[in-house]
């Protein structure tokens, strides 16, 4: 029987950098998470990431390693596979794929986080044999991928999925992107922070200014969660807002696509479990009849999604 | 050289039966137009449709006919291809593939009209030569049909693309289907002739009362349009819902799916062409920077899309 091949697959985020050697069996080993040190710019980063794909090569039978799969947190160019514009990473315009192609002579392939934690998960997460499913990630931001009949959906630009950023409230509350009324404003770490920095300035009574020192930046969804829980009227907007419009969205996000699973992960979804019951709720109740039968799934990956869908990618394409 | 193969195409909807042949080379002949007589039943509407096929297969070298593609308008079994539900023809669990399939021994394929004219446009109308697109038809009802990479989106229960029943407004209007607040509620000819419905009984003044004859089943998006433009306070809530919750609904769908194109098309569209710029402008306005560049074009077709759609199925599937 033939060894197994392996590909490396990295997560390569704002503040962590993972790591790990997937099989083709689907094992993920030798799973390696340290810190990206964005603040070190293109150059400091590219070398933390050369040496955790140095590690990861070193540590099994180089020839049986196939190419690396890479999942960045940021705008990729869909065919020369360079980082356009990351935030997190203060990059615009890195050249990910040709700089990580040349250092190890592998077939590189870039793809954005969240598309690639979204393939992670269907096939070898919550998703694993089902059809299509799409994937949502609830932390500082709102971001989903999805697969239609084992599609990537990527879109033209490289920028399908960008939930987000799709309105819920006709000329509702400003998002920083410059629109109005997007989920992000309502059900995000960062929009919470947001909400809670306006009522702070406006004088608003709430529990959250004590809990959070009276500083906007320490609020979290558990703190917003258990305040809305413990009475709190502007915390119980606050949840019941973010509850209704990401229910909302997900909603809509199903019935145009008609999925065979809605999938739910992220940070805020982690810490404040019955979120997800409460979506699923909302989403077979804002459903038309014939997606209403979708299944809602808690990611089964968890930080690991991303290093599963990128390593995967080099089969998938290759 | 060989000489081209066909593909009959037809396109059954509740009112109005249309056929034709598609060459391979991609072009319609024979085209036929005939009633559906959805009032005499499923055995009646089968007899109509069955001769319109053998008119179809008459004209031609049978022998150079590959199929038969029917597009219904309806939901479609995703594997045995019977009418589930077609509430226009008021039909349920009508076998339509079997019952084509064993009358003519040609493979036969239904799929639902509005996904099968969205696939028409892509290969053969405003969609030719791109990549992804998503198509809109605004008529009585609002529905879509979504292509990525070549791939056209049916979804788990062959329902995807109902965008007509994503809602856009939190707690609005009723829609037939059940839920509040959906796209179709306010943006759709039926919409409006529900909005004037209540607005008669309630006594709001509006020309349209006069124009209608105080039937609001007579509403036309053309008088609504109109008497819009010409100052009717009514009309032109009507008018501008339709016009800023239609938009919405587009953006987030461009939003989600980042496509090349977004081909607008059916009644309403084609009465009343300047919403199809209004339209257009309100998608840039209101997408992400990176779908924003999504290029809007009205549909090529007309009502032969469904004929290309479901012809050209025959050979997409087969």
């Amino acid at each position: 029987m033939p060894a197994d091949r392996y590909a490396v697959g990295i997560d390569l985020g704002g503040s962590k950098l993972r790591g790990g050697l997937l099989s083709e069996a689907g094992q993920l080993a030798g799973r390696i998470e340290t810190q990206t040190e964005a603040w070190k710019g293109p150059a400091g980063v590219l070398a933390n990431l050369k040496r955790v794909v140095s590690q990861l090569l070193d540590s099994t039978d180089r020839s049986r390693v196939t190419g690396i799969g890479i999942a960045a947190a940021g705008m990729i160019h869909p065919k020369t596979h360079a980082v356009v514009y990351a935030p997190n990473l203060e990059w615009r315009e890195v050249p990910l794929r040709d700089e990580i192609e040349s250092a190890f002579g592998l077939p590189t392939y870039v793809e954005n986080d969240v598309r690639a934690a979204a393939w992670g998960e269907y096939r070898f997460g919550a998703g694993r044999g089902v059809q299509s499913l799409v994937a949502v990630f609830v932390g500082t931001g709102v971001g989903s991928g999805a697969v239609m009949d084992g599609l990537l959906l990527r879109g033209f630009n490289n920028a399908a999925g960008e939930i987000g950023h799709t309105q819920v409230v006709m000329d509702g509350l400003l998002c920083p992107c410059g629109q109005r009324g997007c989920v992000e404003a309502y059900a995000s770490g960062s929009g919470f922070v947001r909400r809670l920095h306006s009522a702070l300035a406006a004088g608003t009574a709430t529990s959250l200014a004590e809990e959070t020192g009276r500083d906007a930046s320490r609020l979290t969804a558990a703190l917003v969660a258990r305040a809305a829980a413990a009475g709190d009227p502007f915390a119980g907007e606050l949840w019941q807002d973010a509850e209704r419009y990401l229910g909302m969205a997900l909603a809509n996000y199903v019935t145009l696509l008609n999925p065979e699973l809605l999938v739910l992960g992220g940070g805020v979804m982690t810490t404040v479990p019955a979120l997800a019951e409460s979506l699923a709720r909302q989403v077979r109740a804002r459903t038309t009849v014939m997606s209403r039968d979708v299944r809602v799934a808690r990611a089964g990956l968890g930080d690991s999604a991303g290093i599963f869908g990128a390593a995967d990618r080099v089969w998938a394409q290759g």
